[in-house]
């Protein structure tokens, strides 16, 4: 089951659960796959950045997606396959299709600056993997200081059959959306799938300007997945209502560098992590932003039940 | 009246006002300041990044400061002289603070990169304007790709006296502020005037770790004299309400850019400018983004009067 | 007389001589100028970045500009109007030219990045100087972290007829005027005059890919001249062995930051400028560099006399 | 045999030889290996970034690795290991220094820009591989972006024991090996080897300001071992007579991006490499190109006789 353009819905970006003493706390693995499962998201995307993917060796990063493979079942699982060379993109591309994955994410490396270098890059990176495997752009200048104009997107869809979805992350980013789509209903690019990243930080607005759902990791998915239902199901308001809910709270995890102590925390206070650890080099939390993240979460419980959790 | 380290409240960044045919629009920039006098702001800061100083020939950022100062009364104003060189930026000091300003802003330029470079840059910039004109340090990484850490933060107050305020915009930015008024527990550094920039993005927890109040433009000024008025005064949880009913426009509004067309717009909307209009080059607010703001204004007047505006 | 695209020869960056005092010191200004004339130039190019322009008070700026049109004679001079914003560009423009300019130069800020963002950049400000302006294309890369592709000049000199010059300043470099030159051979581009900077690093082999000289301030203009002029003549080796000879000096002068000083010492030591001063903040030639340099003249002096120069 | 503060000569960094269908070609690593035994280098370092490592899969890079040290006997060999996480470093590290390395070479990540991560990433980097493995500093900002001062070296060679040497590629540079120098004459800092790379672009004078040699892959490593030699036995004309001599070549190849293709063209015309071969993707080199070098051949052959290459 490979990845196609018309996905849709919400793929969670999976993290990476570790115990306390940095090993891989695989029953943690189990459990989230089992929440995505349960809570309507669509597929999930592994390894990726905020997968503490480069703090994995070889073939730990292999045992950790040939489980959450295994486990998610029926959800197309995408895995980030990043790396500053194309014989080891090549090699975990091979690997974990091989094991079942749906496709692959490709950042581009920051080095990039003209649109040439850019499309050239990726030409490369279908070169390397073989164009049979379908795989997602990534587009997050602020991380990656890489920045694709539509145009370059387009040329990109258009030369490379393979490139079936559009984590789109740049800031700002709606009328991005509008024009891709855009170049679809003029009929000069086909239709891709155009999933939301940046945390969801516009996932409100990015629906109606035509995304098919996001792409990203918030704590909350079971919240994204509703967001992108109600918006679909043209409940305008509602989608608004929870959103906002919660955009205190999501807000304060996007903070780049600071924002996965923040959601491996609440995601140990929801019970879908047994540890909030990340593996070294990780930014501790500080005391004073465990008791903001706990008052945030206080203050949605007044509005989302879920975000209201026993001490 | 000079600006000093004891500085606290509100400092809205004024936007330029333009009339269509981009002429300066005076009779804004009156009104402007009444309103700013009139919601509780502290201070204005005035031709900065955002007040679209670089599209202001000399003689006129001249005859804007000078009216601003004018209009502005008993708060005390301080004006952007970041520039390219220190000869522009000492002409510029020079006859803003004989017109009766209060202190001004620098801005790093962003080829700044080591710890030394950015302490020689602003020690050269005080033997530029003279060490007798206070100067507010901008700490804005997202714009200038200049990374200030608290370190060198402690050796630039330690070093030059006349820095009397943080314009903070780190981000993420919380523990930065944190680290700063601990420097000034533990005796190692003198007081300085801390307030937050982004648009207020993170105003409620910025001013429980220790901020004085914010210096940003976001448009509804009076918003922010409010959250800060609340928070000062321990009133946490109606602080937070506030903020959090602004939040989903606030955030509409940070968005690099794009942002500044949202501002003018809903000052315009709010009767505070005649036009919405910038000065070229600007990014024009396509007839979906102005969509998208009446929508946040509107759900926002559910909880804040102030965003009730007729059409 | 304006500047036309069929400019060939050597433009040379002409420094701003200061005395120590930091006070412009006007006669090494006319004495510049007449060596200029005197030794081959065929234009001179004035307040570039190595001019120390950002040092200059506006009218200042002014002045030396004056003062150098005026002694220049019947040389074009292309002024550096690079500015943050369009307001200062098209004063300045305005001013130089109604003084007797050739034509600016207009380098990209170094915040430019997609191929549209750049081409978008100087067709404005071309709107802001006024499309009866010659202007100087500065591509930079080194110092001003902006690519721009040979499609990027090809777009640009298509959509912009006053865009009569490229300073080739790409590293590498030599491919890039290959691939110019193609496109006017195949007629897709109209001829631009291209002159090279870098110091003159790959001048030899430049000229050879199709150059039509130099546009960089090396201490020896005079071998600048000589070796365009030998290379336009046929004299190949004998260009080489000129360039070769002072190949070791012109790249210790190369080195970023540290060369302006070198250039001025070897340009006072030639009896060229009264004194080496640069204005605040400059960095010191050290004592050990000092003595580099006056190895570097003895040993350039063995195969060029005009280095021999008295102690 | 670990790795030394003490080392001197030069390291040459070893191209990777392909054969034209992108296979390891095995017995030109060996031709390699013994031509620097015999020409005087000191060491050799590997898979660095001009040693296309990020082109290698893991098993190749093991495999080019064991082979290299096997072949190059009694000189150490140092391999690069950057890698985007520390747990790949650590593997791969692990691997060579089983194999007889003698230690590792690190290169730091170009999104690290503050003082205190600099430090901060050395520290964690040599928590990974172990503190008893020798490591050597790539301080190389015009291709990583990372300005490291000398204070910020100062402090990572106190805290770090197992930092023995600086591959010293600062552009400008000559101050830093003095100010480095400077700091153990004073014993603020211990003794360090201070290798150069940069191609040797300015090896002349850096031997004299301190060096203790070269660590670059320049086509005639045979010519940085004289001149390293001649200069460390006071023939100081000698030492600038020979390398002015290869500096138009060594300039050409000295080029980002384009210069491995000249290097490894010179070297196949040299008879060290069968192909000129590098594996995709790689820049091309021109038929003018080609031509170029071979006019610096002739031209450096009439002062080195080992530049005479028959066609």
């Amino acid at each position: 089951m490979l990845l196609t353009a018309y996905a849709k819905g919400v793929f969670p970006i999976a993290p990476t659960p570790f115990l306390d003493d940095g090993s891989i706390d695989v029953s943690s693995i189990d459990r989230l796959m089992d929440f995505y499962l349960g809570c309507g998201a669509t597929g999930v995307t592994v390894l990726g950045q905020l997968g503490e993917a480069p703090k994995l060796e070889h073939a730990e990063s292999i045992d950790v997606a040939a489980r959450m493979i295994r486990r998610a079942g029926r959800l197309p699982v995408v895995v980030g396959v990043s790396a500053p060379g194309f014989a080891s993109m090549r090699a975990l591309t091979r690997e974990v299709m091989d094991l079942g994955a749906a496709g692959v994410m490709i950042a581009p490396p920051n080095t990039l600056r003209t649109d040439d270098q850019i499309v050239g890059y990726y030409r490369q990176a279908v070169d390397a993997i073989g164009a049979d495997v379908p795989f997602v752009l990534q587009d997050y200048p602020l991380t990656f200081s890489v920045q694709m104009t539509p145009g370059v997107i387009h040329r990109i869809v258009g030369e490379l059959p393979s490139c079936v979805m559009l984590k789109h992350e740049d800031w700002p980013g709606l009328e991005k959306i509008s024009a891709l789509r855009a170049f679809e209903k003029d009929g000069s690019m086909r239709h891709i799938s155009i999933l939301c990243g940046n945390n969801g930080l516009f996932l409100d607005y990015e629906m109606e300007r035509g995304a098919d759902g996001a792409n990203t990791g918030y704590c909350f998915p079971d919240m994204l997945c509703d967001v992108v239902r109600l918006s679909a199901q043209g409940e305008r308001e509602a989608a608004h209502d929870l959103f906002d809910a919660h955009l205190p709270l999501l807000r304060y995890e996007q903070q780049p560098g600071a924002g996965l102590a923040v959601r491996k925390y609440v995601m140990m206070r929801r019970g879908l992590l047994t540890c909030a650890a990340q593996r070294k080099p990780a930014a501790a939390m500080s005391a004073t932003a465990r008791h903001e993240v706990e008052h945030l979460l206080r203050r949605l419980a007044k509005h989302d039940p879920r975000a209201a959790l026993a001490d």
